[in-house]
């Protein structure tokens, strides 16, 4: 009954029933989501996909973002190529709990379609995001970790089925044309973790959100699926995870009436988007604690007058994900020093940050960067979790320099409050859209006041 | 190496390569496929899919089947709803060894194509076909049984990968475009079985169809993905089929360079497309024999003044593979008796043939079948073959005949020659073509001497 459950709660879920708490998240969630969107919308990658679909265009109704509402393309390429912009630099929302970046695929498609049929208003937006956010994250929960660890994107392999929840509630289906959406979506499953380091990394959200979208137009016009696609013997979760034994059970226990789902909307659940996450790094999650330990020892290092040719070594201990994930000895360009602990670890000691800025492709080959980066040594250790970090620089004299991090900033712990998250917005808006980055601020960070959808995306 | 040696092949692959039965037997499957999608252009869920995406199709480049050309789309969308309709009567052809329609989705990403591109010829056309059907029936053997168990559509998680060959060779891409075009396909996987029995079947091959013409386009756009998207630890192989313990030895034996695949092009290796097969029946390839031995006891008993009183009971001795698939006992419509040895069975005896009219909803339900069909009763005998069936009527009078099939007609030892894949052909088309059949049968038919694929679409 999973597919149904779900079907059932969100298209039951109304704005009026989100606590303030989860809107304000939800606003964040989406407010971060536009502005990487807007940062990654002249990467090659966004501007290949662009420039390589555009003969099979179809009419103007979606923005793509990154041009103040001058360009606007069909929903289904705009989802697709926003979703590609979302996550290009890796600076995206994290859902902690099944590293999902849980807004690319669902706000690329609800964005597109909310344009698409006009006049989906601000509140009506949230609470299709809410519902598809949960959804995603639900179902990845179920299916965590045996599903990642096979070799699934699980931001992918669970977007389509979020995008097509929250492209449901705005184009009105009721509980079994959803149900039917979900069919359509988890019978398509996008992202093979191989593609880490590629361009295709980023298509796996767009295509999501894409998949998505058809899911949901397709089962408005009565293309018929499966109401137990997620939960039948050879449905979804079934054939996404078959290493995992009690997985039906799992997805009992997520989507289930004993469960959390059907519950939230009492008040008695938990909800996911509470337990989203945002990045101050654009690189995979489970470097930061190594940035944060790194850009601390900037300060106590190398504003003192320390040289490169003074420091002899540098020990960062890990996790042993780190590596498994980022293990990049020697990355050639800035896609793949994103998965490069020694990249990212020397430009936190090297300048203090790492901001897009830091993997630009000239960073990661410059001379300075790379002499600190060879001298960086991972060790792996069993005892510390994701989020701990102990980094240790070493110094030709003989100087030990020690940092312990328990959580990164940007963790749940150690959130980026509001202010940080304008920052990180315009850091990435200005090079984009110049003087009109505070415009698309404002008009995203009050996206719950209008009165429909598309009166903002002309600033972004 | 297997990524990079099936886009060496495929890319070094021309016509003149190719050995005249091969050529005969992708001109019969092109022929076939045209048929079968001429003949669901006006299902009801061809029509819907058709309708609820028209608001985003782009400039009018390729054909949708089923209008004499009349109807032109964007190459995506035609790509995505004419393999809908080339699938949705289950009367496409059928790779034996691993019951992959592989057809569908390759001719109908590759007629799109080369529409949308222009000039292509009928002998290129041709060997892009072949390219793409035998990339999708490699990589299939490579995850069989396994991938199918666990509850993959087979023909649309490898057809996806076929599509992108077969495109790849017609836009020109070079040998690592190839590679690349062959990752952007592999990390969209298509097709959960437990779709069978609604819509989304046949969205299946429809979506591979466009995923694979989408990675071909992007890969030539420059878009990176993986060269070892096949055979990566967390590539396509290992992630669709992870309970296959030689998953990656058994890639190299079908795409190796001491396999098959690498072999063919100088004559001592294999082509699947020589082992591909047409139905007569627009069914469950299970279910074949069975129709068959009916159809055979139809002559026997039926013609001779036994009416439906006079039947005590029919049984019919299976393989286990005909109950897990089609054991639909009471199907509702036209759609789940595809699905029901016991509705096809019935029409065999009853009509002395299963073609698409037997399977109109009308006869679904017509008290006559009913009344037989409940009467025959499948018995799983472990001892029996796929290809083999016994089947038993026994009349209120106590006679009783038997009819013993070895290999159902449609297999490879009993295939349907030209003049049935002719009747077949039109069969299909003329209550969709009316006298334009005719010509289109010709047309299809006379493929390998097309100076442009887009002369011969305006009879389809």
């Amino acid at each position: 009954m999973a597919t149904l459950r779900l079907a059932r709660w969100a298209t039951a879920l109304e704005y009026s029933d989100l606590p303030k708490d989860v809107v304000r998240a939800a606003v964040r969630s989406f407010y971060n989501w536009a502005g990487c969107t807007i940062g990654g919308s002249n990467h090659p990658a966004t501007l290949i996909a662009r420039q390589s679909l555009a003969p099979f265009f179809g009419a103007s109704t979606s923005t793509l973002l990154g041009h103040k509402g001058e360009v606007k393309i069909d929903a289904q390429h705009a989802a697709l190529i926003n979703g590609i912009a979302s996550h290009v630099h890796d600076y995206d929302d994290t859902h902690l709990d099944t590293i999902i970046h849980p807004t690319g695929p669902v706000a690329s498609a609800l964005l597109a379609a909310a344009e698409w049929r006009t006049g989906v208003s601000g509140q009506d937006f949230i609470a299709a995001l809410v519902a598809g956010i949960e959804a995603e994250c639900k179902v990845g929960l179920a299916v965590w970790p045996d599903h990642y660890d096979v070799g699934w994107h699980i931001t992918s392999s669970t977007g389509s089925i979020g995008a097509a929840v929250a492209v449901s509630k705005i184009l009105g289906l009721n509980m079994s044309e959803t149900a039917h959406a979900i069919g359509l979506a988890a019978t398509q499953v996008i992202g093979l973790r191989e593609m880490f380091g590629s361009h295709t990394k980023s298509f796996h959200p767009g295509r999501a959100a894409q998949c998505g979208l058809l899911a949901a137009v397709m089962a408005k016009g009565g293309y018929t699926s499966s109401e137990k696609a997620l939960e039948a013997k050879r449905g979804w979760a079934s054939v996404v995870c078959p290493s995992k034994a009690d997985i039906l059970q799992s997805l009992d226990k997520w989507i289930g009436s004993e469960g959390e789902l059907s519950l939230v909307k009492n008040g008695v659940g938990r909800w996911e988007i509470l337990r989203n996450s945002f990045k101050p790094f654009p690189c995979g999650i489970v470097i930061h604690p190594i940035i944060d330990a790194c850009a601390q020892l900037h300060s106590d290092i190398m504003n003192k007058n320390v040289g490169i040719h003074n420091i002899k070594s540098i020990t960062a201990k890990v996790h042993p994900l780190v590596l498994e994930l980022t293990g990049k000895k020697t990355p050639k360009d800035g896609l793949e020093a994103k998965f490069s602990v020694y990249h990212s670890g020397a430009c936190g000691l090297l300048f203090g940050k790492a901001t897009p800025a830091e993997y630009d492709d000239k960073v990661v080959l410059d001379p300075e960067v790379i002499a600190i980066r060879d001298r960086i040594t991972a060790e792996i250790n069993t005892a510390l979790t994701p989020d701990q970090t102990i980094v240790i620089v070493e110094l030709q004299d003989g100087q030990v320099f020690t940092k312990t991090i328990e959580h990164a900033v940007g963790s749940l712990e150690v959130p980026l409050d509001d202010p940080m998250l304008k920052t990180k917005f315009l850091d990435q808006c200005i090079p984009v859209l110049g003087d009109g980055a505070a415009a698309a601020s404002k008009a995203c960070w009050d996206i719950e006041a209008a009165e429909d959808i598309c009166n903002i995306t002309q600033y972004m």
